[in-house]
């Protein structure tokens, strides 16, 4: 089964995903520079998940460009990532919305982020065990740290929510900044793999 | 006539529908986790929703995957099809908003369904008569025993509304689960098929 | 140039159009079947101008498909008449929410139906001059005439609209079904084409 | 590492952003003519806002067409530009909805056009770096005066918006009106290279 309408349907979703959260920058009451002040913490959240959302299109990107077919279990596991993703405008607007003051929906952002890493994993894990363990993305992959480092930091954000929410906002912007880098490692590999023969 | 752009406005058309039922997802008036439980109805409507439209972009996929060129009367059956589709998020939210407890939203929401699962029907009965009685599409498709499952529960279901809007659900449940694992039988005709010179 | 970047992009844009009318399908206010009764008018306007919509599709590829290359003023044609047809969705509204009783909102109706039909033609004759009199699309076109029906029909329909509404609309209906078939003189020529060496 | 998903996913947001303007098109209070008088500037702020989206789209196909591949800042040198185009919709409402008289909104505009105009210069530097200065592409752009001349005007734009709103627009419309021309270096150069063996 060909990978191409599996990307263009992503492709769909992730670009509907990340327009459709400009919507809600609702349009400031008066017309001077003072009125949009109040707008910040929208816009902030708005920022913040254009990163994430362009993160993971950008992984999404490196991760099917490796590899050569699909099967059903990667069409399901890839809906299944897109359904998390889905998520992200709803969660960034009550975050914004909440002016970062408030517990839950900081909690409720990271929870999302953490489902939506969780869904890349076993995406990520589905298609390695597709092209095989001697495979082009299985070298690519590798151990991965970066992975690794995200869920543990999603985990300590949430909790740490409670001791101040914007310890955990910090760690948000933290793990867009290890992800901020494509994933070299898919990259290099790619070209060494191009210079052998 | 190429088949690709009939694919390319498919997956956009259905890329939208699948992200716009998120829109409803209306923002909660607190900001505890208390505040989210009554959206749990309309969380619970977007999510089958989702798991809906999904699946028919999966058949999709696999339907068009098999098949070689489209005509006129292939390209307004897919029109169709959309049409039927593009009504599921409005049914998702009435129903949603009407917490399961009432008739009609119930009611409107399977007629959708069915009228959908005919519109998929009247595009695979044209599909397989345009590739030919013998073509792998036939073959693979044979006799469409979960087609004719789904619709009579859907009918069942209509029915069984007016005795309680859960066993209504219920089916649509079951029938989303029925579809869930995505169409083997072409995926196993085609695989043999390449085997096979 | 390659035509396949502008069959893309217009086919986003076609597919979000025909999409995001449906958003316009407020929640009725009640539950029962009787509240979607004031909705017939909105959801005629909606499957009228979906037929419509998907009519311009249609078209779109059957022009676009016999051509090799575009140039920068077929880019320009191609986004006039994208624009006009961005408009359908609000008209589309304003016309289903005035239950057909009032002159302009179907005046305004006819006028952008008018404006799409006028910006397709554009759009053809660009095609037909960049491909050659003599080519394949030229020959397939031929004398247009449900292209000159269709906008006689435009220009009565918006003059009658002071008589009756209904009248209008009939005719809106009526180019509906006169396109409703895909271009059939490209589809034959074509395969003409393919039958001669 | 391929261009054709950048281009999918680039189309995408374009598509969607150029599109969801239209939501802003509120429902007018009446149904007569005079109703929509007082839409005038939300409409003549969307038609901008509809060129000059279609201005980038149209630049951003001449500039990847002239290219072989990407890499990993190409990537977020794209979704950088696309974070400027998103907020598109959002200044363009804002600047319709005070009616061209206040200064903060076509102020606002014109910083977004600046941005949107840095951000398409950093990836087209990144572009020419990327296929080496003695590619098509570096020749093609060779001085960008057309770039040039427009962030000079965007800067003045931005400064005559204190002594009146409509000079500062007039300097829009005059840009959007240098580039309406799509980038006629790039398909001169191709056009010449194509005839060279």
């Amino acid at each position: 089964m060909s990978k191409s309408r599996l990307e263009a349907f992503s492709d769909g979703v992730i670009a509907i995903i990340i327009t459709i959260m400009v919507l809600e920058l609702k349009l400031p009451q008066g017309h001077n520079l003072e009125s949009l002040i109040p707008m910040w913490p929208v816009f902030a959240s708005y920022v913040m998940s254009f990163v994430y959302v362009g993160i993971y299109w950008n992984n999404h990107h490196h991760l099917l460009h490796a590899i050569k077919s699909v099967n059903g279990a990667i069409l399901w596991a890839n809906m299944h990532l897109l359904f998390w993703l889905s998520l992200v405008p709803f969660v960034t607007n009550w975050m914004g919305e909440s002016h970062f003051y408030e517990i839950w929906p900081v909690v409720l952002y990271g929870f999302i982020l953490l489902m939506n890493a969780i869904a890349y994993t076993i995406l990520a894990v589905l298609l390695v065990r597709h092209e095989g363990e001697d495979s082009l993305l299985a070298n690519a992959i590798g151990n991965d740290w970066k992975g690794r480092i995200s869920l543990a930091c999603y985990f300590v954000a949430i909790g740490l929510a409670w001791v101040s929410t914007y310890l955990s906002l910090a760690l948000y912007v933290l793990v867009a900044c290890i992800w901020f880098i494509p994933d070299r490692r898919i990259e290099r590999k790619l070209a060494t793999e191009h210079v052998k023969p």
